[in-house]
């Protein structure tokens, strides 16, 4: 299934595509795309419904595809060749950092430039959403608590990141800096997630052209390492890394500004359409 | 107004303390110690209230103080004598880092060594508890956007941290690592943030004897520089750092082991009481 939320912001609806690519409006069925509603238990009801019988909408705008985040949590520096663009190695280990929650937006919303800000840059992101709690469990087991997949922007602004004394999540988590949607799609349609392609353009201009074969540390692996740090809990979120292409990795850089149009995609899992504006 | 939620985990109910020190039930009132019930208005129509007219209720257990955080977003190195004894210098600007909201809890309940652990610390600090949106704002109008304070204790996991690849919050985010309260103290009970006796005991040995008067960045200096990098949300908190005596500090190193009691204490804020256990 490809779940989704639209409408204003804050007022979202749940819905799913159909086969013919309609959305239609889940919210007779479940309150949110959120919760139980992606549990196990509650991804199988959803998909004992006939989407025939719900009523189709026209979108006007698509929210985040999942609600109720509460850890936004980024493995950094997951792609070998990411890693060397960016001047580093990659880890021994994978590296957690967490975006806040309130830099979620939905996949078409403006990315707002902070203030202040020197080097705002994107990063195209396999993101896996969590649907059952997970606390200390085996790489084997790591997929029952995984509902699906989704598209991010893991935007970043380097500078904040980077050169105003330590710890990522600086550079990570403006208003805007997390673009994630259309859609949840439950992990039963992606047959294989560490072989999905993944691409990002500014201005029509391809800076990524990557895939997830590509990533140090895959989503087994990364739900159960995780897991044995923190809980992980329904509608939590892990931003998987970038592969190369970044604006940072650019010979000069490359950094975001007023006007530009990023547009992005993974394999199976849509796209998304920003439109950059100065905050 | 001393606030605080009390009940069994996920079923709290809100509550404030009179002025004998017994607590009453706001429930008839407020749904929860969040979101609108903390902001600017939320605060004058819970100060409208007479304590005499709530019942009295007997606790068995207090909740986290406030309920809906969003963010919980902590201090690095944020006191001269702890950066010192941490090996560490004060940082030119603040070191922000991200607990996960997962590791809240109440501020009596047990503290979880996690599995795996060689280096659980303790951290008593000063949290600070956003009422009111604030992007931006200046230090002149930070307090607008303050609805109170509470007790934290930061635990920490130093290996986590320090020796399991970059970014602190893999050493601050396990379950349990986060007791907050008891109670929520409106800001025009606290005169002065910056001038508060700390204090934190393990097995009645006195290991942390401080003051917030010796914090690097103070309150509103926090408040408006957070602002700068992301919105701040009601609810959300700040937790701005740790004087000096945690067991990182002490020669040899102590570090918390399975049937240790944890407590502490800020001025005016209440005490908290942990027992350690073995995750």
């Amino acid at each position: 299934m490809k779940l989704l939320r639209y409408g204003p912001v804050g007022q979202e609806k749940p819905g799913l595509v159909d086969k013919d690519g309609k959305v239609r409006d889940l919210s007779a069925h479940v309150k949110d795309i959120a919760g139980d509603a992606i549990s196990p238990d509650g991804l199988k009801k959803l998909a004992a419904i006939d989407p025939a019988s719900l009523p189709v909408v026209e979108v006007e705008r698509y929210g985040p595809c999942v609600a109720g985040t509460g850890k936004f949590i980024c493995i950094g520096l997951n792609y070998s060749d990411h890693a060397a663009e960016t001047g580093a190695t990659v880890p021994p280990e994978p590296i957690i950092f967490m975006k806040a929650t309130s830099a979620i937006v939905g996949p078409n919303d403006n990315v707002e430039i902070p203030r202040g800000s020197l080097k705002t840059d994107w990063e195209v992101e396999l993101g896996v959403v969590i649907g059952k709690h997970a606390k200390y469990v085996s790489e084997d087991e790591a997929m029952d608590h995984v509902a699906g997949y989704c598209l991010i922007n893991d935007v970043s602004e380097r500078a904040f990141q980077a050169e105003r004394q330590g710890q990522w999540t600086k550079g990570k988590s403006a208003d805007t800096f997390g673009p994630t949607g259309p859609w949840l799609v439950t992990k039963d349609e992606i047959e294989d997630p560490q072989n999905l392609k993944m691409w990002l353009d500014v201005n029509d201009h391809r800076y990524q052209n990557g895939t997830s074969a590509t990533m140090v540390y895959g989503v087994k692996y990364l739900v159960s390492y995780l897991s044995q740090f923190m809980s992980l809990h329904p509608g939590d979120i892990i931003s998987t890394g970038t592969p190369p292409g970044v604006g940072l990795g650019q010979k000069p850089n490359v950094f975001l500004k007023e006007g530009d149009v990023i547009t992005l995609g993974i394999e199976g899992l849509g796209e998304q359409r920003q439109n950059v504006v100065q905050g």
